[in-house]
């Protein structure tokens, strides 16, 4: 029944939205369906809203002018740079504007907005709600950074550095590299402890060889960093990344599932630092613009994914002692961003970067205690245990 | 006049103390001068307690039993790495009890003593004050560590790997590294933000290549992090430790004062941690003895160029603005200890290492706020410029 309603409603969306291949509408039209009941945001069932159209022409709602002139944007609508700056425009927009809801309810904050450039070449957009009634500190930012990187930036930028073109690897022994990064990257911390911290970060490269040789790639995920374990939460979660991921290979969420859980380790501690989602590098294949959709799907799914535990949880009262356990794992969140994680090395490494925009993923608050260890049988204990041991949530 | 009592302390010492070498016996005494007339701890001027007697005889007063057997420490006491640890083990117990005296006199806590194995080999003593009345978090850390190490720690050990013999790089690149590590090394997080934070580190390492060729060298250093500038207490503080260097050799505090700001530096902030101290490393000349001197002169002038800070500021009253400031600046060390510094890095790459022995150094609470910015003629601001432009102190 669910299927042949999916058909119907494809056929529909393919008949109304011409620029938009079949496939993609109908993994949007999934993305939709995954948080249906529950969440309910400017989108309707039947209308899209600006999904249907190119992205760009969202730009009205978006949090601020783009790096790139629009009217360029507008006129290199299949160039894929241009392509995923007006899909993180709106991804952003969209994102800060659904926190933003759950944050005025309240009588909270709204997001200030910086836009930024770079000397060497791009900017950013950074948004950034600090201090609200229910977030503690959330950061939406955008980047579009092109120009010569030094190759220590260039060794954090792909999963396995060898697949980069050898004529990048000659020239990035000697000098720097001509290269373009565009993404999306976006850390929130809620104030309530029984609210989980979701990160998600989506982006695509381009670098040129000094042979000549182009290559292009995404990469990207979405995860959740909860502080006590709702198998509830976490299985919703889940979910909607799946059927993200599902619409446009069933064997997408099973890899980058486990790719997501080897990746958010924290060696020293032996745990991850959270209960996962999905994570992926050097997507090039089968082709430049299904890889597209499939990034866009990833990315619409963070608002029906996350917000759903937002609005079930704010109003929960907590304890001074759950608080203070909220600060300790925001302080092994710290370890993993400063210690292993590429995007922060990446950021930092690269001249002229916006570092404020780059730690702007580390909480407001956090702790570090010697040798804490939780009660046995007590309810932090049972979220490290699934640290330590990952599961199935499907 | 100075001069002359010196002279004549010199020889009293010498002929008190037959197996302390006068050049060793006279720079000690300088470091006791250093905090004339301010801090008398368990040394009396003309008494030198266990100053005088080799370290190892002091063994009633240390933490804990040593890593190393007491007995093969006593007939081993020319051999390097056994001098070492009983002078780090001396250092410890020192520095130890006179934080304590500090924090009794608050009806304070006492340090806890963990002493801990390393399944490959060596062990440490792990000594934290946690939450206490005037320190927050107070971590004093003795290891003695052996065995092979892997290539990415054996890169952290020096300052210029290129040191390294020959036959050690021709071994790390294929394989592991037969190393010793002998070390203290200390950070004190008081809860006061008119009080300083502290950290000190001091080393010996021997590695033997697969050529069968033998190296040593120390490092170390002691540095000085205030949340606001008092330039008396700055002042103070590089004082004491350019005395301790003078006795040895006057062209040591510049050049290692000059290392502590290179090394200290927060690169993404253009920023040092603090206001310096002084740092050195890869130090095998003149003498292995000599080292060793200048090493124990250093370590020994920790509690006089720190306590007196503690005992000056420890009653001042502090506003929540003032708190809010000193966690934004844990916050950056926080940054400078997980991202840059090498102690951190080499700890959590060598294979069994105990991190919450590591991670002490990581303050109880820390904040992080996007685009911080002291209001400019602030004390925040006055602090931030010398962070920038580092100062000469004497």
């Amino acid at each position: 029944m669910l299927q042949h309603c999916l058909r119907t409603l494809v056929r529909l969306v393919s008949t109304r939205g011409a620029q938009m291949p079949a496939d993609k509408a109908r993994c949007r039209l999934c993305v939709k369906l995954v948080g249906g009941g529950t969440v309910l945001y400017q989108f309707s069932l039947f209308g899209f809203g600006s999904s249907r159209k190119p992205d760009v022409e969202s730009a009205d709602s978006w949090m601020a002018e783009p790096i790139t002139n629009l009217q360029y944007l507008k006129e290199n609508k299949h160039d894929m740079k241009c392509r995923m700056e007006a899909m993180i425009m709106r991804i952003q927009a969209e994102f800060c504007h659904a926190l933003e809801k759950e944050e005025q309810e309240e009588g909270g904050k709204k997001f200030i907005v910086d836009k930024w450039e770079r000397e060497q070449g791009g900017g950013g957009i950074t948004c950034v709600l600090q201090d609200g009634t229910v977030f503690e500190k959330a950061g939406v930012n955008i980047s579009v950074v092109s120009g010569l990187l030094p190759p220590s930036a260039v060794q954090q930028m792909r999963a396995s550095p060898g697949l980069l073109p050898s004529g990048v690897w000659k020239f990035v022994r000697s000098t720097h590299e001509l290269c373009s990064k565009t993404g999306v990257s976006s850390v929130i911390h809620p104030k309530n402890p029984h609210i989980p911290t979701v990160h998600f970060n989506y982006r695509y490269f381009e670098v040129e060889g000094s042979d000549g040789e182009k290559q292009w790639w995404f990469g990207g995920g979405t995860d959740l960093t909860p502080n006590y374990l709702e198998e509830e939460d976490v299985t919703h979660f889940h979910r909607a990344l799946k059927k993200a991921c599902d619409c446009h290979d069933k064997t997408l969420y099973p890899k980058y599932k486990k790719w997501c859980d080897d990746y958010f380790f924290v060696q020293h501690r032996n745990e991850r630092r959270g209960v996962g989602g999905i994570f992926f590098d050097d997507l090039d294949e089968p082709s430049q613009d299904k890889c597209f959709d499939f990034v866009t799907s990833c990315a619409e799914s963070v608002v029906p994914s996350y917000v759903p535990l937002v609005q079930k949880h704010k109003k929960e009262t907590y304890s001074y002692k759950e608080r203070q356990w909220q600060l300790l794992r925001r302080g092994r969140y710290v370890e993993f961003n400063l210690i292993y994680d590429r995007g922060t090395k990446f950021g930092l490494y690269t001249p002229g970067a916006r570092f404020e925009s780059i730690l702007m993923s580390l909480p407001l608050y956090a702790r570090w205690e010697y040798m804490h260890a939780p009660a046995p049988g007590s309810k932090e204990a049972r979220l490290q245990e699934v640290l330590r041991n990952p599961r199935e949530w499907i």
